[in-house]
Parts: C-alpha cells; sequence; structure tokens
C-alpha cells in the first residue's frame, strides 16, 4: 500500500462504522480515535509530511463512512489537533498519545459529568425533565447515589414520547416520577427546583440544539424563575459552529405526528415534524460536562481547547 | 304557590338543565334569560319586595341545576342586575327588556365577536391556534369570507387533540393547515403572524383560563415578537373573579395522558392532568369580544358594566 | 349667616379635624361626609345655584383644615360629585344620599376588600409581607377565618420596623411567622406564594405609592414569578393624579435612620430618609379594593367613577 | 327638500371640508359637530325615525367629504351617540347640546391636556421629544409658564426633519434644546427625566399610533429606566378600532429619504418611507388627554364612553 | 521524618492558620503559598512521585487547618497545578516558582484590580455601595487619586450596618456620602451612574455569592439601567464550583435582625439571617480583579487558568 | 546609534505613519509589525536585556506617532508578547515569526471572517445594515458567492448617510435593497432575518462600540427576536479595555447634523453629535471575527489570547 492509504485496522474500523456494527456517539468516537493511533503506529516512513499526509487520509477515510455523526469529527479533531512536531516520532507520539488521552477521557466521561451535574442538585430537589438524556439521567442517578431525595416531573415529549423511558429509568432508579404532557410545563414549573436537559449538540455561540421543546421549555423556566441546565459530554461540541456553520435540524416523518388513517379523515394538510430547535445561551443556566460546568456564553472556549480553532476540514488535503 | 316559587315554566327550563337535554355554554345562558323574563311575566304581586324575593328564587331554582357552569350565573346576573326600579311594573320591564337584550345579544355574539377578530387579520397572515375554539375559529372563517388569505399552523394539543377538529375545520374553510406537536410551537412562531385562542374562562385580574399550554405559548409568543389574541364571547366572563375568587383548574382522567398498559410497564408514577392553565395579561394583546377588544387589563371594566359588581351571590336571599 | 357660610355643626367638624381631635384617613372622611349632608340639610335657599355655592364653601372650610390628608378631598369629592339636578331639593337629596352612601361603604370597606385579597390565597399559602397595613392583614387574618392554613415572611421594614407590627398581629391571628432583614426578600420569594402590600395612595397611572421598599420587592416578585398584589380601600385613590398631578414624596427625619452619635462618628455625611416610593403598574397583579380587584392598568376607570374626572378642586369658587 | 336631505347650510360645510376650506383636525370636527347641530335645529318633521334618519344623512353627506380624516367621523359618532330620547324634541335636544359639549370640549381641548402633561414634569427636568406635535409641545410650554426650568433633548426626525419646527418652538419659549439625530437616541435616554410624544391616532388595543421612530423610542425608554407619555385630545381616539380595524399606515414619497439624483447614482434601490408606526401599550406610561391621563391599557373606556362601542357606521342607512 | 511528612516550617505555619494567629484570605493564602514552597525546598528525595506525594501531604496538613477558608484551597491549588516535570529538579522548580508568582500577584492584586475598577469609573459619577469590601473601596479610593471628583449613595446593609464603615471609610477619603436604608436603593438608582460591589467568593458559572441584598440590589439595577459591577481579587474565585458544588450560605444568628426582647414581645417568631445571596451573571455587568475585568460569564476561564479544571483535592492520596 | 534607537528602517515606517501616507487600520498594523521584525533582525546585541530594551524603544517610537489608532498598538501587543526566551536568539525568532504571523493573518482576516459571517446565514435571508462596514459587507458578499439568495434592508444611518455606500456595494453584489430611514428600523425588522453591523472597537467586558444607533437597533432587535451579529477583525478587540478603561466616544462636527443656516434661523440651540455608542453584550448575540464567532462575552479570552493580559503599556520603559 502506499504511504497514503489507510492500513488494513483503520479500514475495517471505517468498514463497521459504516455499516453500523459500531453505532452510538460514544463508540463511534472511540473506535476512530483508537483507529487513528493504529495507523500512526504502522506507518513506517521517514518523512514528517507523508506522515502527516497518510494521518489525514486515515482521517479521510474514517470521516466518510458517517459524514453526520457529530462525535466522530471530534474524534478525529481532537487526535490530528495533538499531532505537532517536527519528527515522525514526535507526530507519531503525538497521535497515539492523544488517542489514548481521548479514549480514556471518554470513558469517564459520563461519570465525571454525572458528579457535576449531581452537586447541582441539593437534597429534596425536584428536577422537570425533557426528552430521554442519559447525560441528564446519570446526573440525577448520581445525586440519588449521593443519598439525596430527588423527585422528578417527567414530560412525556411528543411525537415520541421518550419521556416515558426517563419515567422508566428515574423509578428504576427510586425517583418518585410525575408524568404531564408537554403543555403542562409552565404550570408545573412552579413546582420543580431545575430544569435538566441533554444536548444533541452544542454551537460555538452558546446554542443548545436539543429535542424539539426545549428552547420554548428554557424561555418559560427563565420566566418562571426557575434554573435550566444541560448535561452534555463533550463530543456534543460542534466544532463546525466555531466558523459560523448553523446546525441542520432534521425533519422527521409525519407518521410520529398523526395516524395517516386519522390524517386522511381530517383533509389534506402539511404536517411538520423538527426533530430539535435551539436554545439561545440567554436562556440556560449552565452546561454540564465531564470537564466541569461552563456557562454557555463560555463554552467556546472548552470548544477551542478540545477541538482546535475550527479550521474547516483539519483531514481535507491541504 | 306561594309568590317565592318560581313558574312552571321556570321548573321545567331547570329540570331540563339539569338534564343536560339543554347543554352548551350560549343553550344553557339562553334558556336561563328566557326563563327569567317567563317568571317576571306571570309573578302577579303588587309588592316590589315580593316580586324582587321571586325573582331572586326563580334565579336559585336554576342556578342550583349547575352550580359549575359558568354562562348560567351570567345570564341570571345579567338579567337581575337589570331590575331596578320603584314600582313592580318597572321592575317586570327591567327583567323582561334584560333578558331579551341579552338574549339577541347571545344570538348574534359569536358572528360579532367573529368580524371584530377577522379585522385584526391581514390578507396573507398565518395564525398560529391552540387547542379548538369555536369563537377563535369564527375569526379565521369571516377573514377568509372578507377575502382574505389566510394560513394556520396548528399546534395538535395534546392530550386530547383537539387540534385535529381545528385542522379539519380551517381544512373545510379552505385554510391551509399545518400540524405541529405543541413542543414545535416557539420554532414555528418566527414564521406565523398571529395567535389566536379561545377562553375557557376569562377572569378580573385580566388572566386567561384557557387549554392547558396556552400560558407557554403566550410567553413564548412574546419572546418572539408575535401579538396573540383570545377570542371569547362574554359569558366567558367570569364575575365571581371580581371578588378575587380564582378559577379552580379541572384535573382530568390520567387515561388522557397514557395507555394504562404503558403506564403499568413503566412501573408506579403519578401522572396529572390539568385541563387548563391561567395566562397573565401582560401576555395577551387583545382579547375579541363581541362588545369590541379590549386590552386584558381593561375586561374588568365591561365585565362589570355587564354584569355587576361581583356582589357574591345576587340571587341569595338577603 | 349669610348662605355661603358653612353651618356651626360643619365649622365643628372642621375644628376637630384641624385640631386632629379627628384623626386617621377613614375617621376624617367619614366625618367630612357627614358634614357635608348636615350642611346640605341647613341650608334655606331656593335659588339651585346659590345652594351649590353654600355646599362648595363647607367643603372648601372642611377642605383646608388639612390640605394633605388624602382621604378628606376623596370624601368631598365624591358627595359634591353626586349633586346633580334642578332644583334645590334634587340637590339636597343628591347630596344626603351621597353622604350616606359614601359613610355606609367607608364603614364596610375594610371587611369588603378582606374579602376579596383572602379569596386570592389559598390554604396553605406563604405570603409576604412588607410593612404594616391593616388593609393588607385584614385580607389574611379573613383568610385564616375562611380556614386557610396561612404563612408569612415579614420583611422588618426599616428605618422604623413596621414589620414588628405585622409580625405581631399575624401571630396573635395564629399565622406562623418569620421575619428577615429587608435585603433578604429576593432570596425567601423563592419560598412564598404571594407578596402583600397596602397602599399609602394611588395614582390614575396605576402606580401604587406606598413605604419605601416596595417597588423593588415588586421587581424581584416579577422576576422569580410570585404575583403581587396591594390591598386599599378606595379613600387611598388619589383622583388629583388624574391631571396629572404626581405625589410629593415625604422626606423625613434622618435620625429614624441613624443614631445622631454614630453619624458624628462617621464624620459629615447627608441621610436620606424618604418614606414612600412609587411602583409601576406593569409590576403589581392587582389591587384589591372593597370594590373589588382591579388590574392596576383600570384603577383609573373605578377612580373616576367613584370620584369624576378630576376637576381640579370641585370645591373652589368658580 | 325632502327630510332626509341635509340642509343648505350642512351642504355648505361639507362642500367646505372637501375642498379643505376648512382644514386641520380640530377645525374640522368643530365645523362638523355644528353642522349636525344646525340640520337637528332646522328639521321640521314630527316622526322620531324620520328625524334620526334626516340626521344620519346630514352625517353620511359631511362623513363622505373627507372619509379618512380621523377627527371627523369622531364628531359625527359623539353627537350622533348623544341623540336618544322618545320624541322629535328629545332628539333634537340631544344633538344640540352634545353638538354644544363637542364644540366646548375641542375649544378647550389642548389647554386642558397641556396642563396634566405639564403637572407631571417637575422643575429642572429635560424632555427628549420625537417629531413635531403641538399637542406635546403645549405640555411643555405650560410646564414652562407654571414657572418650571425645562430642558429639551430634540431628535431632528428624519425624514421631513420636524424636530426642527419643535427646536425652533421651544427655542422661542425660553427652553434650552439640545438637537441630536434619530440614532443618538439611546445615548441621550440616561440624561432626559421624560419623553414626550404625540399621536397620530390611538387604537383600542392601546397603540399608539405615531410618527415613525415613535415605538423604537419607546422599546428603548423602558429598556433605560425612562418614562414616556403621549399627549393627544380625544379627537384623535380611534373608534373603528374598538370593532378589530387596524390602522393603515401611510406610506410617503420616496423623495423625502433620498435625493433622486443620489439614488440613481447607487443603482436600483427600493425605498420604503412609512409615516408612522405602532407602539404597544406595555411600552408607553401615560396617554395624556384633556380628560386627564389614562394607562393606554384604559384609553379604550374612555373612547367607548365619548364615542359608543364603536358599530362600524353609526350614519349608515339601517 | 518520612519524606511524607510536612517539614516542621510548614506543620509551624498550618498552627499558626489552625490558631488564627494567621488570619484573613490573603494572609492565609500567602502563608499557605510560602509553606509550600519551603516543603520543596526542604524535601530531600530522587523519585519524582515521592516528591509529589510530599508535597500533596504538605497541602493536606495546611488544608485541614481551615476546611471552609476560601483562599487556603486557592493557594494550594495554584502551586500543585504548576508542579509539572520528570525529574524533582523540575517539579521543586515549578513549586517554587508557582510560590512566588502567587505571592508577588497577592501582593499587588488589591492595587492593580483598583486601577481596573477605577477606570471604568469617570469623573463626576455617583456610586451606589452595599455592605463593605475593601476591594470595591479600592476601586473608588484609586478613582480619586487619579483626581476624579466621585459620590456615593451607601446602603446602611442592615443587619449588620456595615454600610456606616464603608460610609467612614469614603468620607475619609474625600467623598461625598449619601446614607441610605437599604428598602431606598431603587428610587436613588436614578441619580447613581455605577453599582459596586464586593464578593464573598465568585463561581463557576458566574453567580456572585455576596452579602445578603446583593442579587435583589442587582435585578433593580438592571431595571433602571445602571451598571453593576463586582470587584475581587481572584483569591474569592470558588474552583470547587467548577465541579458543580454550589456555595453554602452561612446562616447567622437572629440576635443580629432583632433583639431578644422586642422578639419575646411580638410572640413565638422564627427569625432567618443568611449571611450571603447569589447574583446570576446576567445581572452583573463586570467581574474587576487583578487580572483585568470579565463578564461573569467568562470568569470560568480565569478560574480554570488560575486553579486547573477542578479536581475535588489535588492534595488527596490518589 | 546606541543599541535602544529604533533603526533607520523603523523610523522611517513610523514617519510614514505619522505623515499619514501609511493609512487605514489594516495597513498601520501591517507596517508596525513589519518594522518591529526589521527591527529584531537588525539589532546585533548579545545581552538579552538590551534587546528587550531595543524592542521596546522601536515599539514606543511606532505608537507614539498616532497614539489613538486602534489597530497599531494591537499589532505592538501581539508581537511583544510573543518575545519569549532566554537568548536574544531566541527573543529575535519569537519576534520575527510573531510579525510573520501577525501579518499574514491579518492579510486572509477579512476573507476568514466573511466565510464564518456567511456561514450564518442561510439561502433567502434578509440582512438589515447600519452604517457602512467593509468586513460586515465581506460576509454577505461571500454569502452571495456562496450561491444563497440575500437581500438587504439598509439603514440610511445619519448624519453622514453611509447607508448609501452600503447600498451602492450591495447593489453592485447583486443583492436587492430596500433604503429606509434609521427610524424606520423597528417597523422593518418583522421583515429581516439578520441585523449585520460591524464594530468601531470591541471592549473586553463584551460592549460592541460602533456607528451611533448600534446600540438602539440591538435593543430592538431583541425585543423582536431578530438575532444581531457584528463582524469585526481581531484588529478591532481593544485591549486597554481589559484594564478597565472606557472607550472615548467621539464627538464630531455639529454641521454633520443640521445646515449652520438652519441652524441659526432656529434660534441659539445646542447640537450634540456622538460618533459611537456602546452595545451592551446582552444585546449582542455573536461577533464574528477570522478566529470564528464568539458570544461576546467570550470575546475576553480571545483578546487575551492574541494580546496578553492587558499590562497598560507593554512597550513602556520598565
Amino acid at each position: 500500500m502506499t504511504d497514503h492509504e489507510p492500513v488494513p485496522a483503520v479500514a475495517a474500523t471505517a468498514e463497521e462504522i459504516a455499516t453500523m456494527e459500531i453505532r452510538g456517539a460514544a463508540a463511534i468516537a472511540d473506535a476512530a480515535a483508537r483507529a487513528l493511533a493504529t495507523q500512526a503506529e504502522a506507518i513506517d516512513v521517514d518523512d514528517p509530511e507523508a506522515f502527516r499526509a497518510s494521518m489525514r487520509a486515515a482521517a479521510r477515510t474514517l470521516h466518510e463512512t458517517r459524514p453526520t455523526a457529530v462525535s466522530l469529527p471530534n474524534a478525529l479533531r481532537y487526535v490530528l489537533q495533538r499531532m505537532n512536531g517536527r519528527t515522525v516520532d514526535e507526530l507519531r507520539r503525538g497521535v497515539t498519545s492523544a488517542s489514548a488521552a481521548f479514549v480514556d477521557q471518554l470513558d469517564r466521561a459520563q461519570e465525571d459529568l454525572a458528579r457535576v451535574g449531581a452537586n447541582r442538585l441539593a437534597d429534596g430537589d425536584t428536577v422537570m425533565t425533557h426528552c430521554h438524556s442519559t447525560d441528564a439521567l446519570a446526573c440525577i442517578e448520581e445525586a440519588v447515589d449521593q443519598g439525596k431525595s430527588i423527585s422528578a416531573v417527567v414530560k412525556e415529549t411528543r411525537p415520541r414520547n421518550q419521556g416515558h423511558i426517563t419515567a422508566e429509568q428515574l423509578r428504576d432508579a427510586g425517583v418518585p416520577v410525575t408524568l404531564i404532557v408537554d403543555s403542562a410545563a409552565r404550570r408545573y414549573l412552579d413546582e420543580v427546583d431545575h430544569v435538566l436537559v441533554g444536548a444533541d449538540s452544542i454551537a460555538a455561540d452558546g446554542g443548545v440544539i436539543n429535542k424539539i421543546g426545549t428552547s420554548g421549555l428554557a424561555v418559560n423556566a427563565r420566566e418562571r424563575g426557575v434554573p435550566i441546565m444541560t448535561a452534555a459530554q463533550t463530543i456534543k461540541l460542534h466544532p463546525e459552529t466555531l466558523t459560523g456553520h448553523t446546525v441542520e435540524i432534521e425533519m422527521r416523518a409525519e407518521e410520529e405526528v398523526i395516524d395517516p388513517v386519522v390524517r386522511d379523515e381530517i383533509g389534506e394538510i402539511a404536517v411538520e415534524n423538527p426533530a430539535f430547535d435551539v436554545t439561545p445561551p440567554r436562556y440556560m443556566d449552565a452546561i454540564v460536562t465531564e470537564h466541569g460546568q461552563f456557562p454557555p456564553e463560555s463554552i467556546v472556549t472548552l470548544m477551542r481547547e478540545l477541538f482546535g480553532e475550527g479550521a474547516e476540514e483539519p483531514w481535507a488535503e491541504p
């Protein structure tokens, strides 16, 4: 193989990501970071530039498997960002140690952020949730493990009712749950101490992209004087937004919203089903990550620290 | 019969209201007002105080049939409020002309308010609706009849999906409809020109009691700079609130929110299903009635004009 | 005596008001209204204009005794406003019946408004108070009499610590009291359901003039999502403000704020001690009166109904 | 002539209004009210309904001369609203006394409102103005006449620079003037005590229609904590808005905005020049009229009192 | 001694801190940083890990003396954070130079931040203060030293009246002082150009923990359009909050609030006396430190730069 | 020459800046950075401290040419900040590589930021502009180059009508332009998707100093729910503000505001013409730079990264 082609192990990982054998944001990021280390160890070149080109090629191969997966480019950016030095040896050490650090942090991330989130909750607090987020739930569960008594008001979260999953998981953790329809949120805000949501991704301008309904909930939480926080591992940060890119909002199938039979009875109507919305930073009190908590207006600093300044494609051929 | 007993026709009306043969806010109010006129015409006494006592007794009989129906006491208050004069003849004329005026206004009310509401809409406007309100829909339909092109974004309005009825009725009126889940409202507010809702009842402090979710929608409409109005006939005004009474919010069956089987699978959780919430006047731009439009902060003036100062029970024995 | 001179009984009342034998807003208003009736009954003239002039003269005499007492001109305005008719008899009847109505309403005012205010409170509510207002306390006491369990967070209300009086009176009514310094209010707003204050006077633009600190409390109550109401009899309404007059804020002695000895130790400093401030209507949810509750933006309507359009001095010589 | 035709004097007035011999809001309103009185005195019929029809016909004739003049229909509404009674005599007296009252109030209106507005200003205050309004200026001049020292910050008010007229008139009244461009307003708000504007018209929902730029100024005045008031005679109230009609905003010539030569140099661009905008009631502290001051949310009450409930065309043939 | 035991000098410092011979946030931090340097110079080991363990042990000894002093762990974190390298020599140099830098910065901190704060003040400004903060006062005094004319409105700051100390100190610096009760703040905000407060500590989410009343003052300052800043040396930053810990608010003795005799007269009431409250970052314009000024939302960046990412106990045994 | 004197090439550059042969923020910054590199290469000393002193002297010479030019000290700070090392060689390399990096970034800055700004715009968007900013226009032009269809609403921007230049430049880029007076902005905000402005300079507290009118526009954009961004190269960042310095606002000639002849006709008035105002960070959504986009509250981090902590004069003699 030429030195610009990824080694077989990388190709294999790429294949597994592409075929969704490897799935889930964390698993993909983990595999990609490991693959880059494998590549770095396998390349046998003397020319630093050739080494770099080979690493970029491997990253490209990995990136092309799932161009919309948010955690995949983050893994690549984290590692490539740390490929510094003058010699191939230095470059290789940069890659392998970055890969190891990334994998290690990723492994502990939910546990670490759960501790941060739990520390924000007090014994006796009632927490309102929206949708289903394992990061958010980990915070509540950690608080319970710390011995705090926590109750929950769970929004059902139409159209897919992920609130039911949240309710079940909290119920299993011994948390008393009250289930409500989404529209009842403002009324119950007077009875809760915190709103706690996850994130699909987080933008450089501090906007939190999360399940549709989060932004309207955040506006009402502010109006009612209730603090609201987002729990999100840093693989949810979206470095493309550093360069102004906006996050495209997925439109999902209308069948999630209305039964086709009922729809036919109504007559010809349009149904729109956006999956997410954007909560401006001024309506969010804190973003809880495995690196600690941040006001949304400061998350850009963490994003740059972890993933660089956002050159649009660090794996692109120059 | 003694002069304090209602005449048979009143008793018959009371029976029909009690058995729900007469139903619907407008029908009940209409029947009650007519019954008072019948009573006034039938009483044959010379003593003005005896006349008054007899009228109050009739009103009590009617009121007791459905103590929670909001339009019934309004009809009674409107008529009794206008039973003024020194002689039995004057008192009788007061009652019969008030009854006639009330019945007449009631008959034209939706048509009249629809014209007011329609005048607030411009050709090409998109209107967002919540729940299903015939008063609100009448405004849109009148606008269409005026030749304006109107589109609608219809919230499905969990848990009972009355948005489907709204969608169908608008669709039948030739209005292009886009159906969304309740949580998508803030996102679509950027694309609408007005939010238009009905009311279950309206309080003296300007609060609008309407389907759960209205208040959260109103807060977001203000945040997004979109005007919001309530369409409500004056039989929805709630004169008991003049004396500080708050409106009790009905809690409905949890089966509306979640299928019992799913609930059992989740484990033991509470489900709360409040039917309504209260939108403070500062988040509502106008209340549209058959007597014209009012800022919510001024509706108390109309309430006092129509129904008096809110003595707690004008039909009570002194 | 000429027909423009007040009868001896009026002069006697004026004297008693001037010497503060009659004191307190309600007592003064009561005496003034009664005195006008006495004058009306005593005047023996045929010319309606002479009657009017005589009544104005009596009102002037009464008004000059305590030009800054807010309830006194209200009594005069209420009665003179109802001196209508073409004949002396009609004018006299207007005055005497207005006087009787005013005195009667005044007598029941606190009891009536207490019922309105109490109706706004729910069983289990915690109420925050500022300063000491018998109207505000009457609302809480009536709620307790209705069988509701009410707790109170009482601000001490520097510099004169009227909160101590409030605390004692509530304590005597069986209300559990927590006393805090004024600066702790925002923190405790998260634990209260209502803020309840009285008023020194109320302006036509809806501004509530009350003990210094009310406006800052109201701004924070809004920010924390806690409703705030003012309890005030209508003799606190300030019809002079209908014509744009602003209410002068009394500056009180600096000794109330700091001990002169301590002050001397500090060195030469200024001490300012304004007694009241003005809460804009947009930060007040309701004004509770004996005529029911009103959004502050509508109180002007009640003010005009009771006291006329605010011609600057209805007792002035034309 | 038939009894449905206006008498010659009315026709003459109509002609003078149509040919703009009579011009200006107040002059037109005055002439219209007087013409109705002339008509009432001239009609010689016995049938009350014929009298009414004749008055409506006269009103129609007057109304058709300038259908967009805002003060003209107000004069007609005010008078026709008071044409009550059972006999022709009573009807005639209703018209003539209403006409006289209207003319009398109109004559004193600016003087009366100036006193109200002036009372809101304190000695030493600085007032910011927008555009040129004789009602607003009358308030400042009255304050100066009361002996108060007033300064002014005058916005030039593009595109027609009416601020220059305001500056000159204030200068002549001895008021120190600082002229600024419109964009400098927010900066100077920190140095002013009041913002004072006039109105083109005022809507039932409390919206103030005034020179373009008023609403943006009001939003900033609120943000900076500066009170803002509108000075407007009640002939500026717009009863058509009671029934939900919105006020059409005039688009003026683009030459006011940009010199055609400069425009040609720029290339093909659109120029838009709306004359007015609408300030929502929540950004306006008070509306100052000859009947006193009102929170904008209450102006609807005054509008209904003066001009009725807003039946769309009281002069229309039934 | 084993290499894990602190050297005698460290033990001595620990003793002096524990016995409060060394007291005050700055003095404690200074002593702790110096003690770590002493320890680093005294340890005679070859194994880098043994060196590290020894340093952690010394830090533990120091930390245990006053676990709640906020500046003490900051000194330890600052120094331990900079103990980097592969050899004992490198580690030792890291500690000693960090210790020296910390001590040096601490020494100049108040002077440096005073210059920053003073630069924000303009000649002729009036400043409102709350409580007594030497950092805040240093800013005003520096402004005076720069030749600016500054006036002050000083809140007395119940319950302990630290405003009296502030008033005296400003008076001594030649600043004209007006003393007011806390409740008068909103009224006087219209007359001040800045609000200036100190801080007890500052959290990672930008919240400012300061004397009770600060948050209510900040909300009102924003509402009145007055900028507000916090002056605080970086030893007030609270790195534990990086990991979500909330700052415990001390409850102080009720005797500070009310004389026990008066309290007995009132009857059995509760008295609550929280020492501090939390001002959310959105109500604070700037935090002024010796490293320059920061928007509160960015202080987390400085906190991480100085004290690391907030591993919960950098001195803990691994 | 002594080693503390700038080399002739630096003196020449200084002369060209002083005589305005070199002009424009970017050109001055470029020349200054290059001159420092020239100086570094030319100095022939062995003593590192002598090298540093020589560099500071060169920087002083350059700085004194135009002490108010904002980009000049930024170039000096950027380079001097990176003059690190122990040997003269290291110091020299620090200077020359910093100079090269600065010059390189400056060269690409507008292009880079344009891409960031353009990424925030979507196909079909309408953008409102204020004044004329090449950075802001570059964003729109880049969006057009990306194939997006963009329209513009251009405020004329009194008093100097720079909006005409903006209109022409956009027109030339094929962007449909609607020109409005400044006061019409709030009305047209309902029709635009973004507000886009440039900056004169940006302060450490996140305040954006820009053409007078920007802050009032930003307040209205927030009120109407329209996002607003600032496009500004980092040479606009103002590191002096790190230490609390406020940015002095230039007062320009009154002839820009009013023709002297017209002014004389008006009478003696003051005219004030501030060139800029300050928009607080809470009203700005993003600052777009060549290093990516930032919430205004985080720009301090970039400022410190590029230009250091803001020691007041890094070129001053110690």
